[in-house]
């Protein structure tokens, strides 16, 4: 298939690499990273502008780091929208507002091509491996045509609905993920202050209800002060700002996704902007200054 | 073994039942519910009070409500240290206040005996099953001395460090499971008022980085609407106090955990006080006027 592929940074490379290794011609679009060396030697063309890609290809994908840059690609002078023949696909795996997501798919559909939203999670590793989850929403159709390009980029696939659900459940993981790293923290540093080995309360928790994927990775983390990302705090804001957001326009209170929102700032202001998003424990110790530490260590 | 058991309750009793079966002699007093006839037709002895319990027992197991009563079956008027013999070994199964059970234990030590502090997860469900999740603190003697008992009442059995931290263990359980209950219902929440439907969002998040055994479950319930506890809301409600009120005395700030009791208390407010836990996502519901639901139910 021929796939106009916009966004071929840290996670886009990879992903467009596995397209290409599968048999697919790949279009590309110098964008904010220079094309990699390696899709031009696998055959891909540069095409001067995005909608000049568009006018090409059967499906544009676009991988980009937030709202305006997916609206400026999409929109924008010279933007995909422009070259975009009619039932041309647009797959969003960018993580972006939701609700925008709705008005950029409608205004697809209005120029005549269909929208697929499908944003990912299992961050460089994931994108090397092809082994991300996508999230995807669109219509049956549409997720039908693009699901085989899907099957070689990841591994757990869910068609969650229409268009704009990849996008919710996805700000929804990241709510669940930042708050489980929340909820780990408090308890943790709870055990460490009272002079208990976290380590052991850890493996004597790992076995009931309170059991996680985040108690299992990233408390470990906060055990062995490892907060080299990982996926960093600045990148976990800017998706809890999307959540935030999305919930003021729905008429929702997140209380304690915006309170987790406040300790990445505070390990912001610390100069963690690119710690992994498990150093968040270190704002609820400089609140009780002390720091988790294994009995005895 | 000759087992005084105090408090056969709801839980205690069939764990006393567990005892009995597996060969040990027990010795019983009249406390908050009459003495269940099994028992008594098992051979169970009734004391005429603790403290004559404690007089006869080489082992002394106390089930209780909170952390008052515990102080008041060992220390108030014919309580079990004025029966104590030296060398008996006190077991606290109850789940009360982490400082407070030092200090009990320290008053035991000083009339000769020795304290474990063995809090439990699992409920009734768990203590009728003989899989309770134990988490046990005291002397390696100690808890090696009784660690036979657990066996013949749970599964999952930890001895996380010296005395209280049993009780330390719990209250971090109970953080995370509370605080878990909250991130899954902001999410699921979140996703139904955007239109989405919530039992999609939930397959697809299990298979990543938000899976826990509380999106699973607690998830399910808050999607299928079945609040009939399960673990009841006042119940949790006295576990998140004991976090609190232990936090500031340790110079410890828990603000999700503080978050999640006001939310457990306007369910209260609402009549809820017996709801299962995981209708804490209808305090939420009620801020936001509207409740989960699966798209097209």
């Amino acid at each position: 298939m021929k796939i106009g592929f916009v966004g071929t940074g840290i996670m886009g490379r990879p992903m467009a690499g596995h397209l290409q290794a599968a048999g697919h011609e790949l279009l590309l679009v110098q964008h904010r990273s220079p094309v990699a060396e390696e899709l031009l030697a696998g055959g891909a063309t540069v095409c001067a502008s995005a909608d000049d890609l568009a006018a090409q290809a059967e499906i544009v994908i676009l991988m980009l780091p937030d709202t305006p840059d997916v609206e400026r690609a999409l929109f924008g002078a010279q933007g995909v929208v422009a070259g975009l023949r009619p039932g041309t696909c647009v797959v969003d795996m960018s993580s972006i507002d939701p609700i925008a997501t709705r008005d950029f798919a409608a205004r697809i559909a209005a120029a005549g091509g269909d929208y697929v939203d499908a944003p990912v999670s299992g961050g460089e590793v994931g994108a090397k491996a092809a082994s991300l989850t996508i999230m995807c929403g669109g219509s049956e159709a549409a997720f039908a045509r693009v699901a085989p390009l899907f099957a070689v980029m990841g591994k757990n696939v869910t068609h969650v609905g229409d268009v704009g659900a990849g996008q919710v459940a996805k700000v929804a993981n990241q709510i669940i993920v930042a708050l489980n790293i929340e909820a780990v923290a408090e308890a943790l540093l709870f055990a460490s202050k009272a002079g208990v080995d976290p380590d052991k309360v850890r493996a004597a928790l790992m076995g009931g209800f309170a059991a996680s994927r985040v108690l299992e990775v990233h408390g470990q983390r906060m055990i062995d002060r490892t907060f080299a990302p990982g996926f960093r705090i600045a990148l976990h804001q800017k998706d809890l700002n999307l959540a935030l957001s999305s919930a003021r326009a729905l008429g929702l209170a997140l209380p304690n996704t915006a309170s987790a929102q406040q300790l990445f700032s505070a390990c912001v202001a610390r100069g963690g902007a690119d710690w992994d998003h498990s150093a968040m424990v270190q704002a609820l110790e400089a609140l009780a200054d002390h720091a988790i530490a294994k009995v005895g260590a």
